[in-house]
Formats: C-alpha cells, sequence, structure tokens
C-alpha cells in the first residue's frame, strides 16, 4: 500500500518563503491568518489527511461506491461517510468560506494546502466536498439574498454538499448543445428535465441534502451557448423559507465504471420535472458557471499535484529500500548484498523529475490561490485588476500543466517500482489510474490550451502573459547580482524573450488563418508551463538562500534547479518548434486518409 | 467496447513495399513464403484475431483468472481455453518454428504481424501463447537431443506452453542474487526448491502440461549472476523417453492483482523439490536465458506497438463520429449540429502523432524481425554478422521506443475521447492500463537504455550505431535527387551527424566517470528512438511514392512524414541537451537529501 505524509516543510516554504503570504494576508486585511493559526491549520490538517484519508485510499479504489437500482441511492465505501463526519465536525468544510455564512473566514490561499493534501490522501474522497465550493461561489455571486440565506449556511457548514451538472450524453465541452429543458411554474419555481452525466458526488449518503446546480434551456432560449440558464435543484425540496419538503423528482440512474477514483460517486441523474430555482440572468448561466469553473481548474491543478507528491514518496521509499545491481563507478553499499536502486542515475533522474515538477508545482499552483486573494482583497484597484488577469492567464497553465505533471509524475514513480509497480498492493497503480482523470475533466488539456492562447493571450491581447513577462523581468533585474542564483538569471531571460517571440510569430499566423491558434494551443500552453516553473525555481533557490532553512533543505532546491534547467528545461526547444510549425502539417491530410 | 481491425494494408506496405521482405525471403531460401503465402496467413490471421479474440479482450479484463487456493489451478476467463484451442487447431503455434519439429518453417518476420494482431486484439491471451517461444528457442539453442526430441514437438504444436521463471521476490533485473536451489538427484535429473514471481502462464487451463525454464543455483555454484543455471521443470513429470508420470511438485501459490492484463496469469510459482533436467552447460544459464530475452524483448515491442494502433483506431472512429463545437476557421459541418472534432487541430496532433509512432515503429519492428531472418539464415558470413550487430543495437529502442510509444499513443486516444475515455465501456482505459506493463516487463525502459549505451554502444564500439548510421547515408547518398523525399533528407542526415557526436562526447566522458552512462542511457535510448523513426519515415515516403499505393495512401504517408519532422522529431532537441548535461545534475544531491 502507498503511504502519505503531508510536506509541511515545503508547503511552508512555498508559502510562506517563496511567496509571503504571511504579510499578504495580513496586508489584504486576513488578520486571523496569523502565522500562528496557519501552522496549526497545516499541522492539524496533516493529522486529519494522513489519519483519517490515506487508510481509506486502498480500501475506497477496492470496493467503491454501489448503486440501489431500486431506490437510485449511492453508498460509499466503508469509512467514507465516517471521514466526512469528523471532517465536517472539525469545521474544515467552511475553512476559507464567509464569516456571514458560518465559515471561518481564512483567505483562500490558506485553504490550498488542506487541499493538496486532502487530494494526496484521497482524490476520490476529496472530490465529495469539492463540488460544494463551486456551488457556493455560485450562489454568493448570483444568488438571491433568500437562496444565499436558505442554501449557504448548510453548504459552508458540510451538512450539505453541492454538485455541478454540465453535462449530458451528447455535450461535454459544447455545452450550447444542451437539452436539458426548464419549464416556469405558477409559483416562480421552475421543473428540470433532462439527462447529466459524469455528476460527481451527484448521489451519496454522507448527507441529507444535495445541492444540484443544473444548466438547461428556458422555452424562450435562443439556440446555441446564449440559451443557457442555471438553476438550484435540490435533492429534498426546499422551501423559500428554508423548510424541508418531500424528496425531489431527482434520481441518479446509474454510477459510471471507471479507470480510477472508483470511490468518487459519478453518477448519470436524471431530472424529471424537478422543482427548481432560476439563479442569476436568464439565459446567462453559462456565465455564472465559468466563475465556479476556474476555480474548480485551480483546484484540479492541486489534484494532480498532490497524487504526484504522494508518488513521489512513495518512490522514495522503494528506491531507498530495494538492493539491486552495483552503481556503474563501484558499490557505494558493499556491505549490503546490491546497492539501493537510488544510486543509479536513471532512478535520479525519475525522482528529480518528480521533484522538480511537484515542487515547482507546489509554488506555482499556491502563488495562483494567493492571486485569487489578492484579485478579490487587494485596496488597490490596480493590483486587483493585474491579479485577475494573471489568475486568467494562470489557470489553463495551473489547470493542465500539474495534472499533466500528475500524469508523468505517476508513471515515472511506477516505474521506478519496476514489475512491483504493476501490483496492486504496492497502490501506485492506483494513483496512476486516479490521476489520468485529471487531464481530462473540468475541461481536458485541450480545452485548457485553447483557452490560454484562444482567449487569454489572443481575445485579451496578452495582458496575462505581459504581466507574467514582467514578474520575470523583475526578479532577473533584482538578482543580477545574486551569486546564488546567477546561473539561472541568463537562461530565464532567454525564455523569456522565446516565449514573447513565439507569442507574437502565432498572433501574426492566427490573423491569417484561426486554426494556427489550435494548431499551436497545446505546445504554448506546455512551453508556457516550463518557463513558469523556471521562474519558480530561480526565485525557489533565491527565496531559500535568504531563509533560515537548512544547508540541506537548501542544496535540495539548488540541485533540484540545477536539474530543472539542465534536462526539463530543454523540452521547450520541442513545444518551440512544434508551435514554429504551421497548421498545414496538422490539415494538409483530409479526414479520410487518416487511416493507413 | 473498444473494436479492432487488423491494417492488413499497412502491414503489407511495411513488410512488402518498404523492406522488401518478398525479395529477401525468397534470397534467404525460405521458398515457402511466397507472396500468396504471406497474403493467405496475413488475412487468415486477422480473421482469427479480429473474430476470436479481440471479442474476448473486455471479457478478459472484467473477469481476469482465478485461483483455486486449495488445488493451485488456475482457470482463464470464459473463451479463452477455446480460442487457444483454435488457435491449436489453425497451426498458429508453429507457424515459424522448425518444420523438424512440427513448425511451418516461415521465416521469423513472416510472424511478426500476426503477433502485432493478436496483441491489438487481446494482450492479455497472447502473453499465454508468447512464453513458449521463449522455450522452444532455449531448447533449440541448448537443449540435449533428448530434451528437444521429448519437448519440442509439444511445444511447437501449441499442446503444452511454456515460461521462463527468472523472478524473485527479491530479486528482478538483479539475477545474481537468485536464490532458488538445484539439488543433483541419483538419476541424473536435479531437485529444485525456491520461490518465483511474476510467472506469465505459470499456471492456467489451457493444456495439460507446462514447461517451466528455470534459473537455479547448483550446490557447488559461484555467487552472483556467474552461478546460475538453467533448468526445465514440467508441471506433470516426463521421463526421458517421453512417457508422461505423476504431478510434479511445482504449484501456483497465487495470482497477482494487476493494473491491467487481467486474464494474463501472473503466478507466483512455488518449486518444492521439483524434479528438473539441467539445460546447456552448468553455471552458464543466464546466458541461455539472455538468447530468449532478446526475443522476447522484440515481442514486447510488438504489444506497445499493437496497442498503438488499437488504440489510434478507435479514436480515430470517435473523432469523426462525436459532434462537438465548430472549427476556428467557420463551420466544416453546417448541416450538422457541431462539427466532428476530427476537425480541430488540436485532435488532428494526437491523431497525427499515433499515426506517426504506430505507422513509423511498424517498419522499425519488423524491420528487426526480418534482421532476426538474416542473421539466421543468410548465406553471406559478414551480412549474418552485420545484422546480429544490427539486431544487437535495435533491441533495447524496439523494446523500450515502441512500449514507451505505446503508453503515449494510448494517452493520446483515451484524451480524444475526453471523459467518456475514463469510462470503462469505451474499452479506452482498458488499452492504457494494458499497455502500462509494457515499459516494466522484460527489462523496464531504463534497464534497455543502459542495455544499448553501455553494452551495445559502449562495450560493442558502437558497431550496431556505425551500421544504422550507414545505412542512413545509404538512403541520403540515394535520394538526393529525389524530389519526393528530398525535404527529409537534409534533416536526417543532420540528425545522424548529431547521433554520432553524442555518442562521441558521452563515451569521452564516461572514461572519467562510468556513472556518465547511465546519466544519459534514457535520452540517449529515446534520441535513437526519434532518429530512426525518422530514417524509417523518409524510407516509407520513398518506397511509397515508387510503388502502385493509392494516391491517397501515398498522401497520408507524406502528411504524416512532414508532421513527424516537424512536431515530433524536434523532442530530440530536449534529450540532447539531457545527454549534454553532466551527470552532476544527477548525482550532486545526498540520497538522504531528496525529500524537501
Amino acid at each position: 500500500m502507498s503511504t502519505y505524509k503531508a510536506p509541511l516543510a515545503d508547503m511552508r516554504f512555498a508559502l510562506f518563503d517563496v511567496l509571503g503570504a504571511e504579510a499578504a494576508f495580513q496586508r489584504l486585511g486576513y488578520t486571523d491568518a496569523s502565522r500562528d493559526v496557519l501552522d496549526a491549520v497545516l499541522e492539524e490538517g496533516a493529522r486529519f489527511t494522513e489519519t483519517v484519508l490515506a487508510p481509506l485510499n486502498s480500501v475506497g479504489d477496492q470496493i467503491g461506491c454501489s448503486h440501489d437500482k431500486a431506490s437510485g441511492a449511492v453508498t460509499t465505501p466503508p469509512g467514507f461517510k465516517q471521514a466526512y463526519a469528523q471532517y465536517v465536525e472539525g469545521g474544515w468544510s467552511g475553512l476559507t468560506a464567509d464569516t456571514r455564512f458560518g465559515g471561518q473566514g481564512l483567505p483562500h490561499a490558506a485553504g490550498v494546502p488542506l487541499k493538496e493534501m486532502i487530494d494526496a490522501a484521497n482524490l476520490a474522497w476529496g472530490n465529495f466536498p469539492l463540488l460544494s465550493h463551486g456551488a457556493t461561489e455560485a450562489l454568493l455571486h448570483h444568488g438571491e439574498e433568500w437562496q444565499q440565506e436558505v442554501f449557504l449556511k448548510p453548504l459552508v457548514e458540510g451538512r450539505w454538499t453541492g454538485t455541478m451538472c454540465l453535462t449530458e450524453p451528447h455535450c461535454g465541452t459544447d455545452l450550447g448543445l444542451l437539452k436539458t429543458r426548464a419549464e416556469p411554474q405558477a409559483d416562480g419555481s421552475y421543473a428540470i428535465t433532462g439527462t447529466k452525466i459524469f455528476i460527481t458526488a451527484g448521489e451519496h449518503d454522507f448527507t441529507d441534502n444535495i445541492i444540484h446546480l443544473v444548466l438547461a434551456r428556458l422555452p424562450d432560449a435562443p439556440a446555441g451557448s446564449k440559451g443557457i440558464s442555471l438553476f438550484i435543484v435540490p435533492k429534498v425540496k426546499v422551501a423559500r423559507d428554508g423548510r424541508l419538503g418531500e424528496a425531489n423528482a431527482v434520481r441518479c440512474g446509474s454510477l459510471e465504471h471507471k479507470m480510477g477514483i472508483h470511490a468518487s460517486a459519478t453518477c448519470v441523474m436524471n431530472f424529471d420535472g424537478a422543482q427548481g430555482y432560476l439563479i442569476g440572468q436568464p439565459h446567462k448561466g453559462l456565465m455564472a458557471m465559468f466563475t465556479m469553473m476556474n476555480t474548480a481548474r485551480l483546484a484540479v491543478g492541486l489534484q494532480g499535484l498532490g497524487l504526484s507528491d504522494r508518488a513521489l514518496q512513495n518512490a522514495l521509499r522503494y528506491a531507498r529500500e530495494r538492493l539491486q545491481m552495483r552503481a556503474l563507478s563501484g558499490a557505494k553499499f558493499p556491505e549490503l548484498a546490491a546497492d539501493p536502486i537510488i544510486v543509479h542515475p536513471d532512478v535520479r533522474r525519475m525522482l528529480l523529475t518528480c521533484k522538480a515538477l511537484v515542487e515547482g508545482g507546489r509554488v506555482m499552483g499556491y502563488d495562483a490561490a494567493l492571486l485569487v486573494d489578492l484579485a478579490h482583497a487587494s485596496g488597490d484597484e490596480k493590483e486587483r485588476a493585474d491579479a485577475d488577469a494573471l489568475i486568467g492567464f494562470m489557470t489553463p497553465i495551473v489547470k493542465a500543466c500539474l495534472t499533466e505533471w500528475g500524469v508523468e509524475c505517476t508513471y515515472h514513480a511506477l516505474q521506478c517500482f519496476g514489475g512491483h509497480g504493476y501490483i496492486a498492493e504496492h497502490g501506485m497503480e492506483q494513483l496512476a489510474r486516479d490521476a489520468r482523470i485529471t487531464t481530462l475533466y473540468e475541461g481536458t488539456t485541450g480545452i485548457q490550451a485553447l483557452d490560454l492562447l484562444g482567449r487569454k493571450v489572443m481575445q485579451l491581447q496578452g495582458a496575462g502573459l505581459k504581466l507574467m513577462l514582467e514578474r520575470i523581468e523583475r526578479f532577473c533585474a533584482e538578482h543580477e547580482g545574486n551569486a546564488a542564483v546567477a546561473e539561472f538569471v541568463a537562461p530565464l531571460r532567454a525564455k523569456a524573450a522565446q516565449w514573447q517571440q513565439l507569442t507574437m510569430s502565432v498572433g501574426k499566423r492566427a490573423m491569417a488563418n484561426p486554426d494556427e491558434v489550435g494548431a499551436a494551443a497545446y505546445d504554448y500552453l506546455m512551453y508556457s508551463g516550463y518557463v513558469s516553473l523556471a521562474y519558480w525555481w530561480a526565485r525557489s533557490v533565491a527565496a531559500s538562500e535568504a531563509s533560515a532553512q537548512s544547508e540541506r533543505f537548501k542544496a535540495g532546491k539548488r540541485e533540484t534547479a540545477r536539474f530543472f534547467f539542465a534536462r526539463l528545461l530543454p523540452r521547450c526547444e520541442g513545444h518551440a518548434a512544434a508551435i514554429g510549425a504551421s497548421v498545414e502539417t496538422l490539415t494538409a491530410l483530409d479526414a479520410e486518409a487518416f487511416d493507413a
């Protein structure tokens, strides 16, 4: 079985040493978010996730959720419901939620290490509370006062959970095609009818009520994505005064059988004239849903990160224990029957790849969370606007790169185990299967790439990119004379310049042919991810050298940064060549000529 | 469910148009291997794999093998045993085996498309007959006459199957550590005692007897890998005159629970003083086993290829059917609700990546098989020696690259399905799980890389590389004036020159520090794979243009080659940088400092 220990030292390093979160929280007015409080949250979070959630990860995979056809009820694996009760009791569900609705009012970034721990400990379990956040945000931003009053408190307190009901059998990415109908009723509510698929936590036994946020069409809706409205549809009917009524006409029709996250209930939900309430403006539902999706995308990025870290931890343990062959340069542990495999350079290559992607990715993911707080709570309008532009730019990068790297890291970590990695009992293959969902849901990598290059760069004239390039140049200028990071400054500057140049080159070609955007998007996304990581690695070394961390810790950061710059950053060259390649290399072949 | 159709047109193209196999077979004296015979084999093979094996792939995954603790018996999934009987009845098991032992005597390369079809149709099933080939070869090369007489015919005819029993709980790669003992008995046989793990097809219900080839130590064996001998241990005892005796003291203790290939019985085998016979010289067992392993490695490469092709076929079908979004350059099918996703450049990127790796990899894999025939049957001593050196060089590349690309292609193909790819019913996630074993067994990718750079390049002074570079230069010189491939000649030459230069650079550094080999090995391997593929793509275009293939077919080859050169070959730059990076980037960090 794979084990998990929350990487508190590196989480603190990322949050406090690199990102200066403590000062930022105070400046933003989160006076409760003192270092003492944050440390306590980290330690309690570690205890909860390591001792309650992590031990349930394997049983969740083996047993999964089960569905009762007759009643539509879903039973979660043994221990899952109890773990959720402890989560609610510990006040975790409202950690960063508004105090007006029973939350603890901590900044968003303060909740992100907990999120990472939950995902690493038990991704499938983590999907149940995750979806409540989306519902909470949609209600906060778009709900009427009575809706907030009635629905928010139970959601924040974790007494109810939420879902996002978007996908239908014939439409996922292309929500403009959706068919679910909403008929206005005499009492001001709506009767919702249709089938939604892939509904995470659509039905379960954790709570007495489940709040579905459902996209549907009003009778007078225009066709396409401009005719979609958002509705709130509770499992158990809720009156405007908050009183609970009878069961609503919504029911789980079946559970999907999936490659991984077996314990996460992925439901087909049938709405059969279910009572719902409109949230926000008619026909503006997609916009409201996008509000939720951006945070959800950052959250999925953290899932990739958490799984990568857990995979690395276990590969590292195994590489230190497993004795096999001698180092090519001569026995390193002659007293043992063979050397531990961590002496072999190729095993180190795999471990360092994971370490570079995990620790660099952690700073990148936490920074995005801090930008959310800046955009929300800064007193300075320009700072708010800049943070907002920067999050918009970084969200697809964080989502797609952390999840692609999650697939990669779980691959390397499994590979370190040799054939044993393929055997279920070691738990490595579960991590690989679980990680595989993260590049698919909340928008595939291809969709993130289009969001980045098509929307965030092309449509918004590269505002976010400009801010990111400024950050990089500011760092380089500040550290030109800093011997500790001098070796990274020139390569980082070169990559930033190439990034800008590649952007302009695609932009120019896209004016002649819009398909150039789609042709370059994926490689542009990955290129952006590696350059962002180079920035965060250089900053991490600068922060570590300037900190009171141990010499061992500092060596770890320095050597991993060197590894990253020498061996991973050059992947950019392959991506740059692909970005530079003409769209013709993708479009020349007739769709019929793809078969040999 | 995923479907499978044998890609006969491209198989024929690779074998006949690119590799000229028909003429080669005749020249080598395989007079039976006429085009008519080979075509019939291809068509019958397609029928058998498409209609018998492919439909069992999903049920095999769902039901898997089961083990009876009391008797040690293993039951294969419904239909598997019957499919094996059809395989034996059809004469497939002896297709390329020696006619002296009941085989059909076709050349090795003639059996390779069938092997690919079996792997694509049902990888888990394919592992049962696969292991018989290893046993057959070991007996052919190292068995005494009575052993060949008694064991070979039933193996060739498929009435019995074989296994390779190498791995023990504490040793996989490092067989020098193995502990299984062989005690000489008065009758000239040996009593074998020990536990072997990961034994594919170690127990099953296909045949009445199973022939285990077991590595064990004699009482006077020197320590390490020089003290290992090879024994033949049948499940049911076999006397020297061929008479069957009682059950031998060998038994399946349990089955492993694996990420994929659920229908392939991966057994823990307990030998408890089992009767065995020595094959070959005492203490020379590892050498005999390596004979088997090289062919097995090429065979595993084909597994990666087969799964990639099946994944691509299904992704292609889905990309043509699934309607979602409009092309960025405007609706391509305005009469439909949305465009089929194959219009989107990013979907094409994934499909073309698979197509380039599959079709290029096919020629590379088939060429290696043809080299086996040349090394075996050529009348010219130099040609035999050259073919042997070239196979030795190409074997780790074929094994590792085709399987790494198998993981990559099943990834892309699943990704084309979006969230639906993660759902079991589409069958894409099974292909991804099944593919994951191929970079692990028969030597991980890291082990292949060390075999390539450490043994085949460094120890053998690059003999195989030199031959490969000569092939490339010969092609370039011949086609300099050929307008059809002119665009590929210069980039191919440049890559060949860089390949040579990188090799010399690593060689020089390795003299100072042998760990440089381990540090560069993986990236050197992948670099070699991409350059080899560039060669095969250029040759494929030349062959297709010179052939009577349709214009559509020619366009497919030409545009895929262009895609490969523009978008995949540049991955070499990242690998080249890593090869050039100092070993220090991997070894500087203390093993203890890997945790943050």
